[in-house]
């Protein structure tokens, strides 16, 4: 058996190899922190294949049902984005454009045969967390000692992206173990943020994070256990939608933890537009992923819902805002952004109240508890055949708890409803994503792990989605006096901002609804960032 | 702390008072086996009563509803009827018949005054396992060391049929530990089938299944791990339905094993009429329990799938019958039930084939893993407090292992389309709800206890439901001349078979459907049921 290092360096010789030489761009100098408009001045998109890969999910789809754009010419445009933006922030594992463009070709001939789309998601390219299993290839998840192991079948979600017409081209990186809300591991290395390469573009599903963000994706899937779609969605500035167990079947992905029942991983879509994330959700619901997986939910996409029967149809909705958790206080920009959508929403006609938070502190050190119990072992294990050293940041022993699981907190939400004036309770939580905007590389030790603005949803198997409000600027944005402090933990936090540091870091929010109803999350994520536009 | 004999006398004493005197009625001779036929000859309950009781939930509620009958009128007559069932088979324990009648009153009154019934199940009379809390009565499940824990809210589910307007009235015995089949505790001792005394009603949902076949409640709810809702609607002659993890709401009752997530209980109806397993799951189901146990599914009743949408409408339906599951093979009677069902769907024109168990050992072994990994100390410390002893036969550790945990099966499933004829793959599996019909009292020992045709099912989370076909007959049900065994055990189950002490055992199968396919599996329970009916 060679040394771990040896097989890190046989596998990134292969990577290399299935990059097309002829891609290979002189990135910017070590000083540009943000890296979001080299894409486009690099001199290796043409003008079309700019335009190609600055086109939201929805006119993508029209464009190429209708043949105006060929799967190939899409295909190809997006290849070559991700490939710049590869070389840029670190963000691909597995590459795989051959095979991708094989499949383009096959659709452009179906189409072109039978004046019919393969379905919804025709010649789409689609960009996957380095879990999701695709025949002949690897799935590594940043483990040393699973590269060699190559797939004998696609995971569940791959055979029905690909049914639904999807042309997957690559893969995305992930922190070794995946338990992490920075992307780096043994292989891979560290994936950085296009906007302000100083720092994490968050994680787990980081490299899908900042690959989106940079347009090298139109649609992406990340998985998330406590926040691994929603960190990097926010840290990156894109959407992102964790949807409840079950929505979107697992069966036949890699993962961490394996037998952990009690919070479960989920699979969902990352997307530049919001559109993306209905197109996504619609299209993986009505392909029945329930007669593939059995622990897939029985529940096809449901329209009555995406147009809020549950909620007055949406015209007058109560949206309530958690302003901080009574654990740790967001910083400013956070706050700001909390402000500026409380007043969007308000000119839109809606009503906004406070959520007071119940519990937070408990479901934290719970679902530490629950995730640190097996850890240790499960990672030990799956490293111990090569040698590979466990990344000393990812030792949860000891570590700030990660999470919480706990359940009939539900009469809090039910509660609301005397102060909403709906007749309902409260229609959708709005709340941060996380204390901070995208964090220097690092930080993420024992004493910043802070992860409970997106874990608590995950242990009440709440679906969230994570939409756009603003970036951090330095003028707006200045350090506040030090506020009341709950404990050491939020002075830490506190102490952690600094507006210089975080210059130019995307600040996104998180909307929360109740289990299964990702349609009216999608739909009401939608009448906010609607409303966000209007107000600018 | 007095002695734990002591606190079971005093329960019991409390348990004798809360019987009304006047319904005290002399027992039929122990020589007396059959006792199915006593409450009808017995003398307490009037024509009006007995035809009451022997009438079908869904004909029950019409006749509420139109006030033809009144809610207490029909409270009564089943509680009347329930306490003499208890007196013959032990199948009650906590008994708050007052209560209930105060209850129905209130419904008699709404209905007068308003002109509409409170909801789907207006004045129906319901009676639940001793798992569902209620305000104010305790929740002993069979502990002694619970005793005098007196709940403070009833449990979701309870809540939600009494919004339905159900009224309910008694709870019902179940084993120890829950996790046994056959129904016995230190408390209230053991529960005996209706057919023949000296054979167990199964369990762990053992009272329900007496109560019910003794038509002492027109609707019961049970609850299912391995086979609880099961093996005692099968031993009792009775419907029932095991539902889909989260279809029916569990938040709030009380349980054995809480924490192990890999195989969940549900709870689900028991009945006399399998139109009472509809009437129930479209109550509950449309009663939104999602808002009230986030646990529970977000799925209304599908109307379209109970017109089986998903199955060709029904019209020519391919059922596999599943003879035997490759390690037990089931007695005589058993197996001559499967001849007549399929004989029957047959003759109503649908298509039968085979299906071909595939690794129920395994998945037999893997959940008895599962089980026995934290059950001796769950079962140890819940009795420590009274130093109540354990009932030996339910010291799982080194126990024929009782169960499974396995999923990806599913692809077996799917690959029936090939042989169906419909295009679809089979509809439903037909199958034994056990290798044989109800058990002599203590044959669920360490080498008979066999409870894989249930438990297979909850491992792969399918819906199935129980149908009554046969009864034990000795002329036709003649033992065997000995098969190839498969190995001792099924030797020995091969044994235990007897048609004299086996007389009279109501004969029942299974019908199996894919996960939270609930409404689809009620239907196609329906048709097999009128099938059997046409052709006798």
């Amino acid at each position: 058996m060679p040394h771990w290092t040896a097989l890190v360096a046989e596998k990134k010789q292969r990577q290399l190899k299935s990059i097309p030489q002829e891609w290979l761009v002189t990135p910017p100098p070590p000083s540009t922190l943000d890296v979001t408009g080299f894409p486009e001045s690099c001199g290796l998109l043409n003008a079309r294949e700019i335009k190609i890969t600055n086109t939201s999910v929805d006119v993508l789809l029209k464009k190429l049902a209708t043949a105006e754009w060929t799967a190939v010419e899409v295909t190809t445009a997006f290849s070559k984005r991700a490939i710049v933006a590869h070389q840029l922030v670190n963000c691909l594992t597995e590459i795989f454009i051959d095979r991708a463009l094989a499949r383009a070709a096959e659709l452009d001939d179906y189409l072109k045969k039978t004046g019919k789309v393969v379905g919804p998601l025709h010649g789409l390219p689609i960009s996957l967390k380095d879990q999701l299993c695709i025949k002949g290839l690897e799935t590594t998840m940043g483990y040393v000692s699973w590269i060699g192991q190559y797939e004998e079948k696609n995971a569940v979600l791959v055979d029905i992206l690909i049914e639904c017409g999807a042309v997957p081209f690559v893969r995305t990186n992930v922190p070794q173990t995946l338990m992490w809300p920075e992307t780096l591991n043994s292989i891979f290395g560290r994936t950085t943020n296009p906007y302000n390469v100083s720092l994490t573009p968050g994680g787990s599903s980081g490299g899908e994070g900042a690959l989106i963000a940079l347009k090298g994706s139109p649609l992406g899937v990340g998985s998330d256990i406590g926040g691994s779609i929603r960190a990097p969605s926010a840290f990156c500035g894109i959407y992102g939608l964790r949807p409840s167990y079950g929505r979107v079947p697992y069966c036949g992905a890699r993962n961490s933890l394996e037998g952990e029942d009690s919070i479960l991983s989920v699979f969902g879509p990352m997307s530049n537009s919001l559109r993306g994330l209905r197109i996504f959700m619609k299209a993986v619901a009505n392909s029945k992923p329930w007669l593939k997986d059995p622990l897939a939910v029985r529940k096809k996409w449901d329209e009555d819902e995406y147009e809020l029967a549950d909620h007055g149809s949406g015209k007058y909705l109560c949206f309530a805002i958690m302003w901080d958790d009574g654990v740790v206080v967001p910083h400013p920009p956070i706050k700001r952004s909390l402000e500026i959508t409380k007043a969007a929403l308000q000119k839109a006609g809606h009503k906004v109240v406070d959520w007071k938070p119940i519990k937070h502190k408990l479901l934290e050190e719970i679902a530490g508890n629950i995730w640190n119990a097996g850890s240790a072992e499960d990672f030990m294990i799956t490293t111990s055949s090569t040698g590979e050293p466990i990344i000393s940041t990812m030792e949860l022993e000891d570590a700030h708890a990660m999470t919480p699981s706990f359940r009939p907190k539900n009469d809090h939400w039910n509660a609301t409803a005397s102060e909403t004036g709906t007749g309902r309770a409260v229609d959708a939580i709005i709340c941060p994503a996380a204390p901070f905007a995208a964090t220097p590389h690092g930080k993420f030790t024992r004493v910043f792990l802070y992860c409970n603005y997106t874990t608590v949803w995950n242990a009440l198997d709440y679906p969230a989605a994570i939409f756009p409000v603003t970036t951090v600027d330095p003028t707006l944005d200045g350090k506040k006096p030090p506020h009341s402090f709950y404990d050491d933990f939020d002075k830490d936090i506190y102490e952690m901002y600094d507006p210089e540091k975080f210059k130019n870091a995307p600040v996104c929010l998180q909307l929360v609804g109740r289990t299964l109803e990702e349609e009216a999350v999608i739909k009401m994520t939608e009448i906010v960032d609607a409303a966000l536009a209007a107000a600018q």
